[in-house]
């Protein structure tokens, strides 16, 4: 299933992809593609519903972030390791953290702002991860029982703000707009294995970021696994996985998104994103 | 006015502290003290209400978490200079800032659970400050004009996750319940300087933090505007502003919490908590 939130922004509501590429209206079934919605039962009984059944929504609609009320969106550092290379950093020896604030979600298609002062706005296809079950202590062998599925994230980043502002590299990960999420959530049962996907990214046409979930370091099972055992994950969270190489910082000299740019990016079976670059108060 | 949730933990209900101390329930006013209801004109007419009316709860009922479904925890590292050189570091030239999980967040007097494998978790008393308006390029000068008021914060943390394992703090400070808040929401009307409030913490009755916000580095109307220069920020975010000397990681040798020990703690104004620390699975 690839299901999605379309309408205004705060007030999307929840819809599915039929086998047409057509967008099928479910608010009769649930009131939001959210964490209470994601469970496994609740996902078998939606796979049950006949989409042709149900109201078929205008193309040109705006796409919303493709999980809504998300508690927390966890990435990964350094997960790939031609990028940490790219960044002048060793592999770490486990998973490095952080939080991307939620205020930072918007939909694949919104314009991304380019923060008060940024120099250095920067760009990052992910695989994001979506939490489908409560989970705590979770063994590797059992972590995909809790995934719910998966979606395409664009990880902005300011990378003055991460690395030069005293420590902590939320600060740059955390700007309004810098966490484009979706277009769908795609369920677990169409992406057999999420370690073969291949991943890309262009800025106005020119592709910088060309991956595979293949090369990641730290697979989807052993991420989630990891980070139950610094925290409980709780359905709708979303965990991003880290970018392959191409980003911006990483080239000599660096490139950064300037104003009126465009990010094509997506990912193989989880669709594409599309945003335009403008100045924070345009 | 001092607003508090009560019941049981996920449904609490909505209520303020009168004049005597007592609990009056606010449910009949208000759907939950959050977000929604922390906006100037809202508390306004909160303010307004004759709590000798509204219905008295029992004095032993569960205490929640201050404010429900808090949006984001942004902490602030290293902001006493003390403790800074306890922890053996310099004060930074700008705020560090750091998230904590929302899923760490529980009650003012519920137990805290040591982490599986944990051997360094740490108490850290905290003023939290509540953002009441939706924030972005705050001047300082305005900063104040977005805060609906304060609580106490224990900013719980495990050393060794925070710092020996692969980078990024979040790591050591976002475990299941270490995120106690509470027991008052006191609106900013009931404390005309933030900066100068008497703040401490025992663990089984020993003192090991006595200091004030008046030693804090960067004060709440700077870290307002800082941190909306990086991110927005919602009516219901908390702000916990920094620790005062007197960590177990502080000591000479090192002291950390052990199952059964009970830390008291409290800010002058803004009332006290009280946890047992009890092992993860107990």
């Amino acid at each position: 299933m690839k299901l999605l939130r379309y309408g205004a922004a705060g007030a999307e509501k929840p819809a599915a992809l039929d086998g047409q590429g057509d967008i099928r209206d479910l608010s009769d079934h649930i009131p939001d593609v959210s964490g209470d919605e994601l469970n496994p039962e609740s996902l078998i009984r939606l796979s049950q519903i006949d989409l042709n059944n149900l109201p078929k929504i205008d193309h040109d609609v705006r796409i919303g972030p493709c999980v809504g009320n998300v508690g927390k969106m966890i990435c990964v550092g350094l997960n790939y390791a031609d990028h940490a290379a790219e960044a002048g950093m060793d592999v770490p020896p486990e998973p490095v953290l952080f939080f991307k604030a939620t205020s930072a979600i918007v939909g694949p298609n919104d314009d991304v702002r380019i923060p008060k002062g940024s120099q250095k706005t920067d760009w990052e296809v992910e695989l994001g991860v979506v939490i489908g079950r409560d989970a705590r202590y979770v063994d590797e062998d059992d972590a995909m029982n809790y995934v719910a599925g998966y979606c395409v994230v664009n990880d902005l980043s300011e990378r003055a703000f991460q690395i030069e502002r005293s420590g902590q590299w939320v600060k740059g990960k955390s700007a309004d707009t810098f966490g484009p999420i979706g277009p769908w959530l795609v369920t677990k049962d169409e992406i057999p294995n999420p370690q073969n996907l291949h991943m890309w990214l262009e800025v106005d046409g020119q592709r910088y970021q060309d991956g595979s979930t293949r090369t990641m370091v730290y697979g989807v099972a052993h991420l989630v696994h990891y980070i139950s055992q610094f925290m409980s994950l709780q359905p709708g969270d979303v965990i991003s996985t880290g970018t392959p190489p191409g980003v911006g910082m990483g080239h000599n000299p660096p490139v950064y998104l300037r104003e009126g740019q465009v990010m094509d990016l997506g990912i193989e079976g989880l669709g594409k994103q599309s945003q335009m670059a403008k100045a924070w108060d345009a």
